[in-house]
């Protein structure tokens, strides 16, 4: 059964991690969002990418909710020194992983080639692909005016309200994407915040790709990053508000509604079911927080056996 | 006392660490080689200046030889694991050197002007000016053909014989390297490798601006780096010997003579002073290993003492 997830950065990853464990080997496609990447010091920076390369690494740093566990900070520390902003930290081994990627692309690569012997070199076999392989960059407007979304993101920690969300750049999907959405027995829409993670992925021609599988009734599954109406991790919640969505499984249902075919909520929004079901997808209620291997094991077989 | 000291990677570093220590704030400026500069993994890498850098910063690891004190390896670590060349080894602290100085010049900014800001961090008020601002890379020929410095230098060992050596790049000097010689009441050539550190800065229009500096009567003085008919440090004396010339005291006097108007050999040479002398230049003989701070700062009140 091929599966093709979308992905952003945290809980699309844990899902991946999920699907990964329960799938057999090279089953399992990820597609990762780069509107969040950015060049800090030069170096380019994927943040979703690199939460779902450390993840599926068994390396992510769950209690930092970001990079790799043991990390260390010399360079920063250097960096800092040197007058360098320092607001967007980087670990030492993280910056192995950018200065390695930053390198290859400067000789010529595309992301995708670019990133693909990182992830072998960490031992995950499971292809993790950019959504593109040319630079998109997530920007939204704030009352200040458009900032990029690291700015926004980690550097004003999210304060600002979100009114309008952009994606600069070239969303034209690689061909790696599209023959993997076009080969999909399974699409799984991640629980990553569905404007700034999954969005960019769903903003170009992978949209009509995977309608198409819609089409060919192949299950096409969103699972809810909105648990009882606020976000696990992120901003979703404020987001979905102040761009005129509602916080709720509900909402994000709503976004999904002309894409999925299925909807997967959690039990504690039991009570929505009905609603999202009106929306005309399938609906699928289950405990959708992973809050360890375990969990993400369970979350993972339960989205697969709802759909095949 | 207005003193321009030419220095590489060691020696010429230490004697500037010296000279720094004994002149009032002010009075020295380093013009440092940079024709053993490499791109490693996409980052600029400067050996020489680097040297300078941490040397004058008080951070320089003497028992390693190079880079500072107290460094660690995390991301060198990493970039092995993800299958980069491992051969050139880079410190965490390093690291954040390079990164801070390629982001600067990837921004247009040209060689001197990316280096003064770390030289201020890291509380270095006496410029270390790059001889020029646009890449040279010294390679050399050796019976295998022609080697970047640093393959031959580091992935090599120094191991083969050095046939012929040249400067690929462009030799402009700085106007900065321009105002401080044309402005120096001495020119003091450090210990270092005459070949491959002392000689990529003379090897442009630098040397004639040096001769000018003679010719107005200014010292322009010179201390070996052979003591004994051996290098301190590298491979300064095979090289001469692969190159013709002898490697001791005289072999570098000859090398200079055309240029310096004194020459400092060291005590143990004492027999090769008339030799010298009978080349055209005053000779000091003096102790000149410089095993610590106190014969660092002593060869430099030496060789300040024996010119003015």
């Amino acid at each position: 059964m091929r599966v093709v997830a979308l992905a952003g950065g945290t809980g699309g990853a844990k899902l991946a991690d999920g699907l990964q464990a329960v799938l057999p080997p090279g089953d399992l496609t990820v597609v990762v969002n780069t509107g969040d990447d950015t060049e800090r010091h030069g170096l380019l920076v994927m943040p979703d990418h690199d939460a779902v390369l450390y993840m599926l690494a068994g390396r992510f740093d769950f209690e930092r909710g970001w990079g790799q566990v043991g990390e260390t900070w010399a360079v920063m520390d250097g960096l800092a020194e040197y007058g360098e902003e320092a607001w967007f930290r980087l670990g030492d081994r993280d910056f192995a992983t950018h200065i390695a990627r930053t390198a290859r692309i400067r000789d010529g690569q595309g992301l995708t080639r670019a990133v693909r012997p990182l992830q072998v070199a960490l031992g995950v076999t499971t292809p993790i692909l950019p959504m593109a392989d040319r630079p998109v960059r997530t920007q939204v407007r704030t009352d200040d005016g458009w900032l990029d979304f690291q700015e926004y993101f980690v550097h004003q920690r999210q304060g600002p309200e979100v009114r309008e969300v952009r994606f600069d750049g070239d969303l034209e999907p690689t061909a790696e994407v599209v023959a993997a959405v076009e080969a999909a027995d399974v699409v799984v829409i991640g629980p990553s915040n569905p404007i700034v993670s999954i969005g960019p992925i769903l903003a170009g021609p992978v949209r009509d790709l995977v309608a198409a599988r819609a089409r060919a009734d192949i299950p096409v599954v969103a699972v809810s990053p909105i648990v009882g109406g606020v976000a696990l991790k992120g901003p979703a919640d404020r987001m979905l508000l102040s761009l005129g969505h509602e916080s709720s499984a509900r909402g994000v249902a709503r976004i999904y509604a002309d894409l999925a075919t299925d909807f997967v909520l959690d039990a504690i929004d039991a009570d929505q079911e009905p609603d999202i079901g009106a929306l005309g997808m399938r609906t699928h209620v289950t405990d959708t927080v992973m809050a360890d291997a375990a969990g993400r094991d369970r979350l993972a077989r339960s989205v697969l056996g709802f759909v095949s």
